[in-house]
């Protein structure tokens, strides 16, 4: 039997483990560090030296864990650049919006959405993310959730049924039918091929009775759940997720004082999708308030091609630095750790002995640089396979 | 004697010529062009399908004139990613501006500061600029001012002498003194090697009638004048630039309404700085009232170690059109012709019969990806070597 090769990643300007015990602050820094990999994880952090098979010079750049984006829609077709042109000039634009991504979606050929999301992946891996969360919800039928997920699976594990995303036309007025199919064939459908069960609750969308009724389905099924709330208002999302100890709710762009308690109380991750607020001209989130009450925050891209079509979570770190009252270290620890915590995995976003071995090497000296250093695509190097 | 070779980049989604005689709208744009290219120039813009000696295929992609950076300050030494952070992060911090990046400069050796300045540029190409104004600035005395501009000649036609960029603290209390170094044996010593003259009038750097001095005594020493004015303030700066014919004042962060009057009568650009003023915290530009008033603009990255580290043209664009009320069009217009403009050339910035071929291959079908996809280094292949 033979033994896996290990791999030395040495020359480390400063090493961010984000375990305080072995380095200084909340996020654990070693500067001079060196970090040696396994097969699959991380056997070994210290000093500047350590010796393995094969040897990485990181040439005195910052190394970070791999970026945990747990929050994106990639499974899709078609492009609605005309809409986000119109929207930013002022002008009205009823393009249709998500309906647009879901008849383009449908039509698609299975092997053309398979090679659109392997193109996403592998753009968002060259940015850095190591692991990332695929939600359905642009097929809200039976046979195109169910092959949205089943595309998502075959390139990582954190995949998140989300038939209730918009009502489709062919239920307009029958919002309750449509939950009911949700939950029912639809559910029985995409379970298999799916971890998480997701919904978007807000006006427009879908309210908290149907949410609650879409998430307790989801938790008999055997699913984790998450839930899209307070994107547009004070939605009642963050309370539902609460109550239904959602791992994470997500936007949180409006939020009360007793959103923020509750969330404070529990174990819901609050996530924020800054580039969707960047993209769609909506306040952004004042972090400062939500942190500050002792909240567990994530940051994830959102990407998909309505509201925030981008895989970088380095511009999401700037954007969150520059106006979302958020520090640059808090910030990397969302995109690392309050990703983790948001997809409920301790194995991943920290580079500590047992994590699995998904890094990052920057062109810089320093992770602030990700912020300082604004649209530089600074990732040098993806150490790790993107996936679950 | 052997004819050039030819090269035709076909199959292109969408072309941008910024010749409205030649296609569609301002940005003249042409659908499912190819665009012929000789040793230096581009030969020929017409339907896809002309034939060359080698052929590079858009693969429906669209084709951009390369980015015109008119604004940059590449020669420097330092690191003060702590200075922004403390900013970010609403602390104060006295580490000494401009000063720590003037010490740094001045320590370091010539092969150092090339060795950074090519790292720079290099970056910049890749994402697309292929046309580089550098400035002088942080050497502030004869030596290091010369120095630094036989560094930046050395790689581009577009070179600035900034002497007049801050007091340096040996002339503490003695601006008048500095003035006159500046415009006497400093401008002697780096004419030679400069293009322009600019200067910084600004509150806490030099007064309107300093910066009239400097401005003349490079016009008598034969270099073009350009000018950094309202950034903080209604500095006198933009009245300034435009009584003297500077071919661009740069920031115009604060603008009267007299200024915008005289901007638009003269043949003086505006060139916006945003990812400065996104890196400052300094609230954006209202480019739409200056572009109503029929002002010429430009953007440029100011790409600087304090006050705005990016080489990214695509993230000042996003930026321009999330926060200053432009649209998609007049900002890539902005980064191209208007980048031109400021710089006085109608040989870069667009894509016509005898313009250097220098030329951007996104990797998205439209220009609009510029700005619907934040982050994401769309350029796929930068054609033409990046200078003058």
């Amino acid at each position: 039997m033979t033994r896996a090769r290990t791999t030395v990643v040495d020359n480390i300007g400063s090493l961010i483990t984000n375990d305080p015990a072995l380095g200084r602050g909340p996020l654990g820094i070693l500067e001079n560090a060196s970090l040696v990999l396994g097969d699959t994880s991380v056997l070994h952090v210290g000093p500047a030296g350590a010796v393995a098979d094969d040897r990485i010079d990181a040439d005195g750049a910052a190394v970070l864990p791999g970026f945990v984006d747990s929050h994106t829609h990639l499974v899709f077709a078609g492009d609605r650049s005309e809409e986000f042109t119109s929207r930013m000039a002022g002008q009205p634009y009823d393009g249709g919006g998500i309906r647009v991504t879901t008849d383009a979606t449908r039509s698609a050929a299975t092997e053309e959405l398979d090679r659109l999301v392997r193109l996403r992946l592998a753009e968002a891996h060259r940015a850095g993310t190591t692991t990332i969360e695929i939600k359905s919800g642009y097929g809200l039928n039976v046979d195109d959730e169910a092959r949205a997920l089943q595309i998502a699976e075959a390139h990582t594990s954190e995949t998140t049924f989300l038939g209730a995303h918009l009502l489709p036309r062919e239920f307009e007025g029958r919002a309750d039918d449509y939950i009911d199919l949700v939950c029912g064939e639809m559910l029985a459908a995409a379970a298999p091929h799916a971890k998480w069960i997701d919904a978007f609750c807000e006006v427009g969308a879908f309210d908290v009775d149907q949410c609650r009724t879409v998430l307790h389905a989801g938790r008999d099924a055997g699913l984790g759940l998450r839930l899209h709330g307070n994107q547009l208002g004070t939605s009642g999302g963050v309370e539902l997720a609460v109550e239904c100890g959602c791992a994470s709710v997500d936007h949180c762009t409006h939020l009360t004082d007793g959103d923020i308690e509750a969330l404070a109380g529990s174990d819901t991750v609050a996530t924020f999708l800054p580039a969707a607020d960047f993209s769609t001209r909506q306040p952004y989130v004042d972090a400062r308030r939500v942190i500050d009450a002792g909240v567990t925050v994530a940051i994830a891209s959102n990407c998909n091609p309505g509201s925030s079509y981008t895989t970088s979570i380095s511009f999401c770190i700037a954007i969150a630095v520059r106006e979302m009252g958020m520090t640059i270290d808090e910030a990397v620890q969302a995109v690392t750790v309050g990703g983790a915590a948001a997809l409920r995995r301790n194995d991943v976003g920290r580079l500590t002995p047992g994590s699995l071995g998904h890094a990052v090497i920057l062109d810089a000296p320093s992770h602030h640089h990700l912020a300082y250093r604004p649209g530089v695509p600074l990732v040098r190097q993806t150490i790790g396979p993107l996936g679950g």
